[in-house]
């Protein structure tokens, strides 16, 4: 558990009417959304995410926030409020509320995607939820009221919030586009902003993901168009789409295009039929009878009568895309003639398991569409003019930046201080900070409370920290090697080795010399020992240690993770 | 070593009079560029580069060719022809001429990069060197003549080869860009390859970095106006940059806006270093009197008067750049008045890296320009209508696409269908595959001929396999077990332990519970076998291994490496 320590508050405003915004999550990094609003004794957290590992988290599934302060203050959450239902803005709800036991707000669909995963986790029954149409607004306490409107995003059913506090407005984007011809539901409702902003808004916390790009996001309709081209161009060809399970509406413009053209979907990979099956329970996908099939009844139609819609977009090893490209899928092979589209951009860090997943599908045979060839995918983010627009209806007193990497919040900063703000009215804050809002004013405090990361690893939750992430890098590094001996408790005499067994350091069989040579080094350090009557596990462990270590990095320039075991025997 | 089996040749070909042409690298990969052209029993080799180690090469310090075939037909090879000084085109030369004593063949500035690699390894007083200027032509055994044609690229000095040989001529194009206004040296010789493809060239082989980009490269000299901007708008601050140090060019222009801003030059980091230093002493730097300084003078000036130069521009860990973000660096500190401009892209994979290094700078208050922000940077890389332009000239017979993953060379081979060339008269090669080439005829053999990767790790080369990765990788994912028991070797009889030790499986301060569990579950086996008399090691050790793989994965889902140690006692 990395984590930074909390502070205690500085007594002057303890107790104060304040209003404390305190992000837990995605500052200076991607994922792991979440902040909390604090108002005397009430605590009310907007959004609950998780981070995926990075390359210097070996072995860890997931990373969710530390969630101490808001289990220190069990009795003072009120309510968790969820923009929408992507995993790095509802994945680590899991975590808290089995601790945790507060009700759960969010649009019908947000709601439906988080009931899945608390059934995954044996929480459905514990957990309280409600829907909360947009445009709808909910009491929380006595102190917040919390207005959910409408948003557009690469999942339907997205909010932006209004959270109206004794001290004045809060408005947070969440994660948000302007697309003024959406696949589902409405534009985003930027009248309902503009009004706020007449009204007056304290504080506007804005996602910073797209902050660095100029111009304008295209409109998710931009994407149906080429899907169109690309099935009329698709004469006897199976065309295979891989996207993210989530977006929705690039689902329903892959099923329109299909019904048009007289084929048959079928939906492929865990998650991918998941989203489907709620969204469709929902009403969020339209699908005209007859259309989804089973990937049993793929034999029953030609390839010209059949989309496969998968997950392996990012090039995930275990994803449908993944296994088909590599031949390893359960009952889809790849033809010369499949036409394959990657409706996605590799998501910084993918990008060579993206690339080595359309190089194997290409050289099975199959005609391979990817962005850069043709516009088959467009982000859910706003670019900096939808930003601008949003600064410019919301104009408020106070800006905080949110969801980025440090240099993406200091981009944005920039950017409302171009608009016209003044730079002292922008905090670029870190988790775990802490803002302080009056009626007309906001500062940080200098106090922060604990936040940081917690590793999932398997069953375990946090029982992997810094020093066994450091070990694993390490074994990875120039692997091990370990020295057995057994000792004559009473006596210091060599009962049995030293013995010798690496793994991930040199391939033992031809490297026996070197192995027989680590032997007598050991070996003389040992004798050494015994004529000096050393019989000390801990000075003998160190002196296997350091020799050994000396040995193996003059002859190979490798320091591989040395485990010197010592037993005596009585 | 992976490597791919050589198969015997087509016995129909053997010592007829064809042209072999032979990549052992470079092809279904970036890096590690090298190609044998065999005719009769004369070899030459074009190149000779490196790879960098991928994520799934835990350790690896570079990545090699297998140079087999070489060694195994010494005697045939008359030399090497190396078109620039890159790493992944001179990089892997060290290795091969210490077995192989030819020699080799560059420009000015390549042999000076290539003398400062042997001197490292001991091999500058047995390797042959020769200068060849761009224009010249030099004579190889009988069979072969190579001219060195004047090119552009990221590095002074490149050149494209022509290589005649009894069947024809081959064109090979290096890396190139078409850059018509160039800060080193001339144009790429245009007229040359228009002459060349007038005359009648056999087969073509031609780079795809930049294959799947539209339009064209900018010139070199555009990075120079933005360098300009950077500088007059840098009024008290130090200006630091980071770039590729083989990027003289780039290093020129940073020379001459300093100089006409009255700035010092100091030059950072151990390559940076030797690059400046080799190109200075040929020419290839125009650098007044008394502008470059030593670091330890930078105490001297102020910071309006300095220009740092270094390394770092990918996020390397051990880099300039990353030690002064990270506040490691033995002479500089950041100063929030400080500009760091990061001249380069970051490399497919590096992303993260190079956004960890600005965010960091970022915080400590530095002004950060990176690409995204302003065009500080250019490709050295030619994009489709440079490509185009070269095959319109060229007009070759056959074509080979090189350098570039698999969907690169296959789209490189539709492009040049697209402009005219029968598909069937270009060939999408592997490494190791040969393509054999009569006066009007070319195929690919079904022979192909020993090729793949060989690790580098510290001094072992081709020590570590993809047993010891595989090993590297497990370990690195949920860490070891050792089990350690010692068995009186006649009745079985249990003398110490079980003992466990575990490294980056899970803290054990934590996790006491789950190592007593799994002790005593080790226990109940054991004991199991003592009881029927199995005292043999391989059984033991087996019945450990599963029995405790069970139960962790049961109590975790996690699979650590397992390693049970049976030592027996007399």
């Amino acid at each position: 558990m990395a984590t930074r320590k909390g502070r205690s508050y500085d007594r002057a405003f303890q107790g104060s009417n304040k209003l404390k915004v305190i992000p837990l999550g995605g500052l200076h990094e991607i994922g792991k959304n979440i902040t909390v609003f604090e108002y005397g004794d009430e605590i009310i957290v907007l959004d609950c995410g998780v981070a995926f590992p990075q390359e210097d988290m070996p072995g860890i599934d997931l990373v969710i926030p530390d969630f101490t302060y808001l289990i220190q203050n069990k009795n003072k959450v009120k309510g968790i409020v969820i923009t929408h239902g992507h995993e790095d803005h509802i994945g680590s709800l899991p975590y808290l509320l089995r601790d945790l036991k507060v009700p759960v707000y969010g649009t019908k669909l947000t709601i439906g995607l988080i009931e899945t995963k608390l059934k995954e986790h044996n929480l459905l029954d514990s957990v309280e939820r409600h829907n909360v149409n947009a445009g709808e607004t909910i009491k929380l306490g006595k102190n917040f009221k919390v207005e959910f409107i409408r948003s557009n995003h690469s999942i339907a059913d997205s909010v932006a919030m209004a959270i109206f506090t004794p001290v004045g407005t809060v408005v947070h984007s969440g994660d948000f586009k302007i697309d003024y011809t959406p696949i589902q539901g409405d534009v985003i409702d930027l009248q309902r902003f503009a009004e706020l902003g007449k009204e007056g808004v304290l504080l506007f916390m804005c996602e910073s993901t797209n902050v660095e790009r100029p111009g304008f996001t295209m409109s998710e309709r931009s994407v149906g168009k080429i899907f169109e081209m690309i099935f009329n161009d698709a004469k006897g060809q199976r065309i295979m789409i891989a996207t993210f399970s989530s977006n929705i509406d690039r689902i329903q413009q892959i099923i329109n295009s299909s019904v048009a053209n007289k084929r048959k979907v079928c939906v492929m990979g865990r998650s991918m039929t998941n989203v489907v099956t709620t969204a469709k329970e929902l009403g969020y996908l339209e699908i005209p009878a007859n259309t989804l099939i089973d990937v049993n009844d793929i034999k029953n139609y030609t390839d010209e009568q059949l989309t496969l819609v998968m997950t392996g977009s990012q090039g995930e090893t275990m994803s449908a895309l993944s296994r088909i490209a590599s031949g390893d899928h359960r009952s889809i092979e790849l033809k010369p003639s499949d036409k394959v589209v990657i409706s996605a951009s590799p998501i910084p860090g993918n990008e060579k398991s993206v690339y080595k997943v359309i190089n194997d599908l290409m050289k099975k045979g199959a005609e391979v569409i990817y962005e850069g060839l043709m516009d088959v995918h467009v982000s859910g983010h706003a670019r900096q003019e939808e930003i601008k627009l949003m600064h410019t209806l919301v104009k408020p007193k106070f800006f905080v930046p949110v969801h980025g990497e440090y240099k993406m919040l200091k981009f944005h900063k920039n950017l409302a201080v171009e608009l016209g703000m003044n730079k002292n009215d922008v905090f670029v804050m870190d988790n775990g900070d802490c803002l302080e809002l009056g009626k007309n004013m906001a500062y940080l405090t200098s106090s922060a409370v604990q936040s940081g990361q917690v590793f999932v690893d398997g069953l375990g939750v946090g029982d992997v920290g810094n020093i066994v992430l450091r070990d694993r890098r390490h074994l990875s590094q120039d692997g091990l090697m370990i020295v057995v001996v057994a000792i004559n408790k009473y006596t210091g005499e060599i009962l049995s080795g030293p013995d010798i067994v690496s793994r991930g350091f040199v391939y033992v069989r031809e490297a026996e010399d070197l192995v027989n040579e680590a032997k007598s080094v050991v070996n003389e350090a040992l004798s050494s020992c015994e004529r000096n009557f050393m019989n000390e596990w801990s000075y003998i462990k160190t002196l296997i240690k350091d020799t050994l270590k000396n040995f193996l990095w003059q002859k190979t320039k490798r320091s591989p993770m040395i485990l010197p075991i010592v037993i005596d025997i009585e």
